[in-house]
């Protein structure tokens, strides 16, 4: 076997890097798709007015590149000041900042373990070094606060957690943060999903040291406008400023994200009907003899019963036509489905479908 | 005085950093803006087209990761393999990564002087040194070849050059790229200015070590869009691709971008135009004993007679709500002023307001 030559003018990390591997987005029509946690639900009607809105002739013109109406409403969203708010082009790109400016060279960060797998991605990007500290076997998460590397400087904290969907009790974040010294970075990409209401905005607002996350990408619908937002202290968020894109978000994106904030109630009943029916999927998965770990997310993060295993029934799924999502690479994950939850009559018929398996 | 204290949760090069300062982006309505190169004139009414066709109710999928349909429409307009395509959120993202990407850790990269003030600060961010090589007075480049540190593994060539407008000869690129051991990235944001078409497509698609930079920014009149591209070897454009968030463009700027793609008459129509307008501006500041530096892109780089400054008529054109470019912090630029070609209306209303100066 030829082992390839690496090409001296790529810098020598990047040639080594194992990019992040997205969920598949198939070109298939009429397929099922439960393995990237979009919202079944469109979004607010009045981003499809706001659409019609956009005068073509502006696109001429480079976008504000400081979001300021859209962290003007983001900032009463959450009652902080719009000044501690950062706006990215999807989560994505807030990630990716805060790995680089709150890690120093070489330095270190951590994770739990599973937890979303983009996190070592951006760290090996960064070359930086990534500690995975467990969570128990059933995903949670107690005290005592977990044990780091001395030198982590940034831990990525998903809240609730992804792919498990479990949350986290709240003193045990505060403890947390409180005991740290270095950034404490909340996702909070599934909290519009939770029971009771979940939001760190204010926490991270009043800290010296956590950074709270948000995308427009699952319970506002818009996964593909790719807008995602963090608030924290003026320090943290001015370090993003100085690392960002000059103009990060155009215009459409924008304009759009602020049509949807103005019907926070839409995004609030698509959630609650997620939510009903993730109780009622749950339930069902649970009477077939499926573990399912408890979830405040939009999906369900199940192991089937024995004879059958999660890689046969992601591979059955598919054949006909209903995909979820698989992580086989880590033996914490394999042995489990992760299924986003679609509308009532499509995880009707994912059920009806495993009923057949 | 008090030295503020360094926030240690934050990277060191960070906390240091002089972030990159775009041209103002005023509110105020009534302003005559020719300070940031936008197009005076709208995109295709195809992109309006398109705009009314997009479906509110798709922005809940994800996009398309790797634009594959806006690349295979690339790929005909410049004669080149949709594989060797990169597209990202803006030229910025695109010029990014390859800072990222074609430079080793603590490495060298160079620029001449002056250039596109964007790039010392992306060096800047990745921790890379950057080398500047002096343009001749009237801002030419001829042989010999540019004298770098001997560790350069990066050199951006920006053509035409901005902030001066300036085309460089092609044997002397094509001489650079096949002497220069690292990458040469040809920065081509103004070149469908040229009066002679300037295309270095098919000539970075065929080198090892070329990137050829493109943006919707300029003559498609899509700034507000944020969509550039790269074309180059598979192993340059493929080190684009590691280092990119998932989903760097959403779908609404995809889609657009292949609407104004499929109207390429109407964009080289609008180029025409603003050469016209250019010839003729340029003409009559000479007349006024401006010195005029030849422009092959969408403005002018020009120096007033003594005793007239740049910064002073700066000021006083800015008075009369007309907004142009000064780079008042390097001797090679501080003498002149950047001047976007706008409608010739607006061009008319600049001439005037120098007139009564």
């Amino acid at each position: 076997m030829n082992t390839p030559v690496p090409n001296p003018r790529i810098r020598r990390s990047v040639a080594s890097l194992e990019a992040y591997v997205p969920g598949e987005q198939p070109k298939v029509k009429g397929l099922i798709k439960l393995n990237t946690n979009e919202n079944p639900y469109p979004p607010s009607p009045r981003v499809a007015e706001a659409l019609r809105d956009v005068v073509a002739a502006d696109l001429r013109l480079y976008p504000d590149p400081t979001c300021l109406a859209l962290r003007t409403r983001l900032g009463e969203l959450h009652g902080v000041d719009p000044a501690q708010i950062f706006v990215g082009n999807g989560s994505d790109e807030v990630l990716r900042l805060a790995t680089r400016a709150f890690t120093q060279e070489h330095g270190q960060a951590a994770m739990f373990d599973p937890s979303y797998s983009l996190y070592p991605v951006l760290c090996a990007a960064e070359e930086v070094r990534m500690a995975k500290v467990p969570l128990a076997d059933d995903f949670s998460w107690r005290n005592p606060l977990p044990e780091l590397p001395p030198d982590t400087s940034l831990f990525f904290l998903t809240n609730p957690n992804a792919p498990t969907g479990v949350l986290y009790p709240r003193p045990a974040i505060e403890a947390f943060a409180a005991a740290f010294p270095g950034t404490l970075l909340i996702d909070e990409a599934y909290a519009d999903f939770t029971d009771t209401p979940s939001d760190y905005a204010a926490f991270a607002a009043a800290a010296p040291n956590v950074l709270d996350c948000h995308t427009f990408s699952k319970s506002w619908s818009l996964a593909g406008l790719r807008c995602g937002y963090a608030i924290g202290s003026p320090d943290l968020v001015g370090a993003l400023y100085q690392l960002k894109d000059s103009y990060n978000l155009d215009r459409v994106a924008q304009t759009l994200a602020l049509a949807a904030l103005s019907d926070v109630d839409w995004m609030r009943a698509n959630a609650a009907r997620i939510r009903t029916t993730r109780t009622r999927v749950a339930a069902e998965l649970l009477r077939r003899g499926f573990a399912v770990t408890p979830s405040q997310s939009n999906f369900l993060f199940v192991r089937p019963p024995a004879p059958a295993t999660a890689a046969g029934l992601f591979a059955r799924l598919r054949e006909k036509n209903i995909l979820v999502r698989h992580f086989p690479a880590s033996p914490r994950t394999a042995p489990f489905l992760r299924v986003s939850i679609g509308t009532d009559e499509q995880m009707d018929l994912f059920l009806q479908a495993l009923a057949e398996d």
